[in-house]
This record gives structure tokens, sequence and C-alpha cells, in this order.
């Protein structure tokens, strides 16, 4: 265990910003920020710590001994945690997105240089998921991970199913609350939900599955016809994250909205919050639950991921070292419910059963039988199209 | 890490046997249990396993290489981990009131040995509350645990609340389902309920309190009165363990039925399921929620302490060592739920504020607010009585 932590922080948004907050409220002094490295120099924080616009001047400072990496830009993210390990500093990263692409090989040089590398802030904000699937569910029994892994777009579908609020007008109000990111498509179009879901796999499974592989789906066309038709079937849709385990032993993941009744925990999960639910053999299931979007509640899971490196905790990634035959695979079929305007839209998904149709002058749907395989072949031809997918679960 | 572990099993009931056929549906089998001691020998266990009912047959077998403790008599477990740790074996144990009574002295046992000690089973079975505790709310921005510790008293309560059976009628049912203790009082009065407590202190605020310096209050004096004033309040009553630091770093720690509203987490945790709330500073809450009984999911649990322990894996305690001023206080006052028959036994509260107060042929009560040290004081007076007291939180 280090006496004391040197923090060089890269970022300072609203993440950034929340764990500045959570440290000053912390008693013993025992963890600060000696440096904070910004793209903007000349925007006024209205915080008095020091600022650098220099990576060097972290990189470079003799006192600082640990970097915590919470900016947006992947790419850049990439390169601080690189130069972290390489440099022997542990390193605390917040970013999904750089993550979902470069973890197997900054596990590796982790490993190679020995240094602590966290980031349990990155998947579902205050919920500890990583460090659970990493340290209680460690043997083979693990079956599913599933869940709500992105706040905004849950909060918008929220403001839909329980307040009637249309669509616009929610996703307005949740900016406007400062949940949604930036880039909006991140949130509704399952890109943050996915690059979560990429994480969660290495620790649930033991494998990488890289996103551009993995057949994801939003929420941006859903439309009145769809909340109906949910509203209908007693269900609220809700956009999922969900890898599981086949007998066989091959493990398939997929974002997807889902129709959600109304005896499942992820029904009552509201607003920004997020919900995970893990099942097992034997475990049955569990559930876990907290906020997961907002610059505190993420601040205090970073600064939990820093108290960890501290005492020099590790991911030890036991099932990337199980020796268990685990690969992935789409070779799994799943009831969908699928909205179309048109016969062309209509062909895009080969039905491997179908079991309801419904034709009229305003909207069409399919409610059969669609292989996961089938859906990841045509993956990039559905965006900009007046369609919807839901998956539709039997119970 | 070990490459092969050896277990030598100390008891067959419930557990025990949920952890055999756990292990035995485990695909790598690194993990066997050798030997299974038993008190008797005679009876027919319907699985092919080396059994003994000599201790030594155990602690004498040069292959064994960790002692798992599944037994009931709290004594005979004490001196079964304490031979253990002597003799420098890994343990498991599952014991909650045994943990309750020794932990301070076994802790200190486990590091003056150096061998690894876990017990995430016995608290909340597959809710891995203590490892969350440990691992993850690692800094002092913890400011409660409050949860359903116990699973038959809330299946139990559940009986009540949601099919109007009586409380005779649902313990007789929990029995016939196998979730009670053989002693209804473990579970019923919250002793169960208290252990567990106990040991989530010592992980959630680093101090250690006796069980019988803790207010502890059951469910089996609630009558038809207090089902009644519940439900016209829209509450439910859970039987609650509750630690909470306060502003001043003092921390109080209860058990107690609760009149909990229904937008609490805890209202919706129903039958068998335990579910507990952590609340902290930026955190906001969180919430867990999984199977507390029965033999397989504790199994299940007690198998991941197995595999923990195979990787060396042990509580830090950080809190104990956190030099942090945390100490144990009863000061504090809490809004209560009173209802008595006779003069004599209305006496035995002091309130310090009365704010409602009924009187009928049938059944009287006040509701007030107490100190928690004067309920401490009267403890041992309020078993036996026609009474009920029940914690009636603000919201």
């Amino acid at each position: 265990m280090k006496k004391e932590i040197k923090i060089g922080l890269f970022g300072f948004g609203s993440v950034g910003r929340g764990l500045y907050d959570v440290l000053g409220a912390v008693e013993g002094k025992d963890i600060t920020i000696r440096r904070i490295c910004v793209r903007d120099l000349s925007k006024d924080r209205g915080v008095s710590a020091e600022f650098t616009d220099q990576p060097d001047r972290i990189f470079e400072d003799p006192e600082i001994n640990m970097i915590v990496e919470l900016i947006d830009d992947a790419e850049a993210a990439y390169y601080i945690v690189r130069r972290a390990l390489e440099a022997h500093l542990p390193v605390v990263s917040g970013n999904k997105k750089m993550l979902a692409y470069h973890l197997p090989e900054l596990i590796e040089l982790g490993k190679q240089t020995a240094t602590p590398f966290l980031y349990d802030a990155s998947a579902c904000g205050s919920i500890p998921v990583i460090r659970n699937l990493e340290e209680y569910y460690d043997n083979d029994l693990l079956v599913s991970v599933k869940g709500i892994l992105n706040g905004s777009s849950n909060f918008v579908l929220s403001k839909i199913f329980n307040e009637n609020m249309t669509y616009d007008k929610a996703l307005r109000l949740a900016q406007e609350l400062g949940f949604a990111e930036s880039d909006p498509s991140l949130d509704f179009d399952g890109w943050d939900s996915l690059f979560k879901l990429v994480i969660l796999t290495i620790h649930a499974f033991g494998i990488y599955v890289a996103p551009e592989k993995i057949f994801r789906y939003g929420i941006s066309t859903m439309n009145e016809a769809d909340i109906r038709f949910a509203s209908e079937k007693q269900r609220r849709i809700k956009l999922v994250g969900h890898v599981e385990k086949k007998n066989d032993g091959g493990v398939y993941l997929w974002v997807v909205p889902q129709l959600i009744s109304r005896d499942k925990y992820i029904y009552s999960v509201e607003d920004e919050f997020n919900g995970v639910v893990i099942k097992g053999r034997y475990y049955y299931k569990q559930f876990m639950f907290g906020r997961g979007a907002g610059g505190h509640p993420t601040g205090a899971a970073v600064l939990s991921d820093i108290t960890a490196c501290k005492y020099d905790y590790r991911y030890e990634y036991k099932r990337m070292n199980s020796g268990l035959d685990i690969r992935h695979t789409d070779d799994v079929c799943h009831r969908i419910y699928f909205r179309y305007r048109t016969e062309e839209d209509r062909n895009l998904l080969k039905f491997q059963l179908i079991r309801e149709q419904y034709t009229s002058g305003e909207w069409n749907y399919v409610v059969g039988d669609v292989c996961l395989s089938d859906l990841v072949a045509v993956k990039d031809s559905l965006a900009g199209r007046d369609i919807f997918i839901a998956a539709y679960p039997w119970n």
C-alpha cells in the first residue's frame, strides 16, 4: 500500500469535477490531485488547482504516482493509459470506448509492466459490476449478465413510458439535465451500452469481442406505434445489453431494445439509473442497482478505483486464463418485434418462424424468431430506415 | 494460486449438501471435497463421499489444503476455524453466530498466521455484500448499510402482507419449505439478522460491536393490529438490520421491524430474498438483491469463497486500520410505533416526544420519538410481553 497518492488527472469535465468534489469531502487527506491536464487552459474551471495543457507536465512530475484519465477523446485516452503503464504508473481510466477497442492490448501491457490498471467506473458508474464479476462470480457457474447500462437512454424511456412524454421532449429534458452525451448517438443508438458490454464480457466470460462484430440497435427510431405495442402487452421498452453463455459453451452478446415484462427486475429501473441482473446456475439471479450517470456518483466510483489502486488491487482476469472452452457465437435465435414501412425493409430480416403479422395503412409489424447471426449479417443496412427492432422475450 | 484444492468439509446439512451439488456441476475439477466430517455417521447421506466423525481425520490428512466449515454448532465451528488457522490451513466459514462472537480474535489469528479466512457466504447468502464493502466502498464516504438480512422472516412477512396469510400459517409454510431454522427464534426474533449485522459492521465501518450490546427486536409478537396499522399507512413491516454513521463519526446499529413505505427499495424485497441498500455520500444509494436462503444459492456462495481462497484473496479490513475516529454509539433518536396492552408495559418505553396516541378496548399504541440508548437500557425487559415495537421512519 502506498502511503500517499498524488494524482495526475487528465480531463476536468463532469466526472473529473465530480472526483475533485468527492476528494474534497473525504476526511483522510492521503489522496490529492496534484496536477490537472486539460485541453483548453483559458476556460475558467472555478476551482483552485494546478492546471496544464501539457501532458509532459504530468508525466515528468516526479511527485505524481498515479494517473487518472477522465477525458472524452478515446484515442488520446489510449495514449495516456499506454504511456502511464509503460512508465509503471498505476492508472485509472473511465473511457469506455477506448477500453472497448484496446482492452486486450492494455491488459497485456499492464501484466508485462506489473502495473495496476483499473476501470470499474467505466461500466455502470456507481455499480461495482466489474469488481463483482472479478471477485465473486469467479467460477464457471455464471450464465448471463443483462442490464440497463446507459442512464441517458433509460431516462428518456422512463419519461415516455411513465409520463407519456414524447421522445423529442424527453431527449431535450435529458440534455438540459446534463444526462445525455454531447453526441446523442452514443447513448441512444446503443454505442455506450455496447462499449460497456464488451468490457463486462471480458470479466464475465473471459473473452474479448470487438465492438464491430456485435449486433447493436438503439432506440432512436422508436415511434408512437412501438410504444403503443409495448403498452398493449403490458411491457416497457428498455435498452438492454445482454451477454449469455449457452449450454454448449458459446457466448453471445448483443445490445437491443427489449420489451420487458412487469415481473422483471429491470422493468422497474427508472430514470438515469442502471440495473444489472447477474444470473448463475445455483445462484439464480442477483440484481444490482444504482446511479449510472452524473459527475458525483461516477466521481465516487473513480475514487473507489483510486483507493483500490492504492492498495495494489488488480483485476485477475481469472476467466481469461481459465482454460475453459469459451468462444463467441451468434448462433442463437430470439423472438423479435420488427416494425417496418416498406416491403424492401420487411425483407431485411430473415425470420425462422413468423408468429404474428400486422399490416395497416399506418404501420406494419412482424413478431417472429430471428437468428442473431442473421441480424449481424444485415446490421449495417438497418441504419437510417423507418424501422424498429426489439427483442420480445417469452416471459 | 493453488493448483488443486482438496477440501476437508465440516457439516453436511442443507448448505453442505448444496456445496456438494454445486461442485458436482462445475466443469474444471480442480476443487474437490476429499473428506466430510459429520456428527452422525449412521445417517444415510445419499451421496458417495468419504465421511468421518473424527475431526482429526480431516486435520491429519496431508492431502487436505482447505477447511470449509458449515455446521450449526457455533462453539464447535469456533474450534474448527481456530485449529485450521493455527495449522495454516485456509478456511471458509458460514457460521454467522460464531463469527458475530469471535470475529476480532479470529481476524487477529488469521493475520498472525497469514492464513486466508473468508466468510462471505455467512451474510446474505448469495449477495456478495462483504466483498463489496471490502473492495468497493473503501473510502470514508460510506453512510449506511440497511437491509433485509434474514430470508425466513421475510418470507413470513411477505405471505402476511401479500397474501393475507396468518402469522402461524405463514410460519408453518416457511418450515415446510425448509426456509426456517430449526430454532425459530433465530430467524423471527432477529438473532440471525443481528449476527449478520455485526459482521457487516466490521467491514462497513471497521468496528466490532458485541451482539449483546445491540438493540434487537423481532417479529414474533407482531399481531393483527400491527399489520392493520401498517396497511392503513400504506406501509409494510420488514425486519431490518441497520447500521449508520452519524455526522459526528458515531456509528449506531440495531435490528428492528420497520414500517417501510412503498418508495423504498426494500419494500419490494419479497419472500425468502434478501436486499441490502448501501448509502454513501456522493454515491447516493445502491441496492443489491438476491436469494438469501436455500442450500444451492448459499452453496454457490461458499464456492465463491473457496475460489477466492484458492487465489489467496484476503479481506483487508481496511477500515479497521484506517485511523479514522469511528466509535459505537446509541445516541440517536428514532420515531417508533409501540403497541402495548397494560400501563406497566406502556411505561417501559421512554418517549422524548409523543406524536400520536391511540387507546381502545382492543389495543393501544403510541407513535413517538425514542432514543436508541433508552431502548438498549430496557431491551431485556421487553421479551415475553404482549407488545410490539417497530421503527416508523418519516419517509
